[in-house]
């Protein structure tokens, strides 16, 4: 799916929805080269903490992100449910909720939390992917910004599969530092699912489903973008930003040769 | 340089330069591989193509930039200034200006001009870096947003050696098409030394400085982060995200296994 201009007459509801979910099918962050090495144990530790470091900034914005879209719903029944977006984000204390189920992946990788906290050593290509969604969630139409969300329909079926395989596979992760994921493997379902609802009742002209298939491919490429940040960076060919974090496996002798 | 607090105490004005200009000797995109690339005659004509397209989204939002900036100048004789920049972007009709300067320079690498309009094949992160650019200058205090701008203090000897080593490395480059880059060897100068005593006369307290300083950075990321997104895609190890520009040449084994 590729598409530059809206369809010439509407699709039905169910149409629509294919069309979304062949965008998850050709564009979803499960094709990157990193998420293939991340699942297969293909990391390193210090490219792992690179990845849960870089992955916060997102985790960070995602109440943010929400809060924008709740100030610019004007029904209260909507409102209502998606204020639970960040209930389930921000928790009833410090040790609740998804960012906090985060900091204890990071933690557990021995990232300094003040170090994870401050923002300090992002990728820039990080931070502007994931201003961009913020960006684009403040000042697109609502449906275009609940439409980003449904990178969520593509979600459970990954993080079932991150979780196993990363217990599997790196001896430094557990099953505790993986409670983000347990509970965004419950969460993502319901939140897609409404979204989804959502955008099948409202985006009804060509002109609309056309905006909520872009919205969608721009979120695509959030992710995407995240991923090929950490892919340069820590990968191939290990071209660390200047500021940006260093592992200290990563200190070989090519990634001080790129740095000058 | 890589400060993450302001000074102790205030910086004297031409010590505030030196910092300012210390920031640019680290972390001026002139230091990253692709310019190096670039300059020396590394790249094929795809790749200066690929450069060339997304650098044009850069050119584009420049103008944007600037008026979000003008926006909020509440002094007259500051916006009189600061107006010539918007004018030097646009020029005076469709054929003058930085804009359609750079859109000779695309023309002649056989580049479809609307493609390069149209925004479509930009690469993800060239996007998402253009607008937290765009961003920042609306949401910041007017000393950063004119703060962020000084790169261009270190743009005069970048340009004219473009200049020379693109004619001398590209058969492909006339020095027609680099006529964006004459230009701007006379503008970048007087734009570069009217922002920087303007950053000199208004960051007197600690903060100030560093919220100029940081801004400095910022923007050097910026510029940094648009040639890793191409250094990625079209360079190494050559992994082209979804929907971006595929030039002919780069059109190997290694970008098809990518894709897959």
């Amino acid at each position: 799916m590729n598409a530059f201009s809206p369809p010439e007459t509407a699709w039905s509801p169910d149409q629509l929805e294919a069309q979304l979910r062949a965008i998850g099918a050709e564009r979803y962050h499960d094709k990157h080269p990193f998420h293939v090495l991340l699942h297969d144990g293909g990391l390193s530790r210090g490219q792992v903490q690179a990845w849960a470091l870089n992955r916060f900034e997102y985790q960070r914005c995602i109440p943010l992100k929400d809060a924008a879209l709740l100030a610019r719903i004007e029904a209260p029944d909507l409102r209502r449910v998606w204020r639970q977006r960040i209930i389930d984000h921000d928790g009833d204390g410090a040790d609740d909720g998804g960012i906090a189920r985060w900091l204890r992946l990071t933690d557990e990788l021995g990232l300094d939390r003040e170090l994870v906290e401050s923002g300090r050593g992002l990728l820039p290509g990080t931070r502007f992917a994931v201003q961009a969604y913020v960006h684009f969630v403040r000042e697109r139409s609502l449906l275009e910004a609940i439409a980003s969300s449904l990178t969520e329909l593509f979600a459970p079926t990954i993080i079932s599969q991150r979780i196993s395989s990363m217990l599997a596979n790196y001896d430094f992760v557990s099953s505790d530092a993986l409670s983000y994921f347990n509970q965004r493997l419950f969460q993502a379902p319901q939140d897609a699912s409404f979204a989804l609802n959502y955008v099948k009742c409202h985006a009804r002209t060509p002109q609309q489903q056309f905006d909520a298939i872009q919205a969608l491919q721009f979120k695509c490429d959030i992710l995407w973008s995240q991923l090929d940040a950490l892919y340069l960076a820590y990968v191939d060919p290990g071209l660390i930003p200047p500021g940006a974090f260093h592992p200290s496996e990563a200190r070989d002798e090519r990634v001080r040769l790129w740095r000058h």
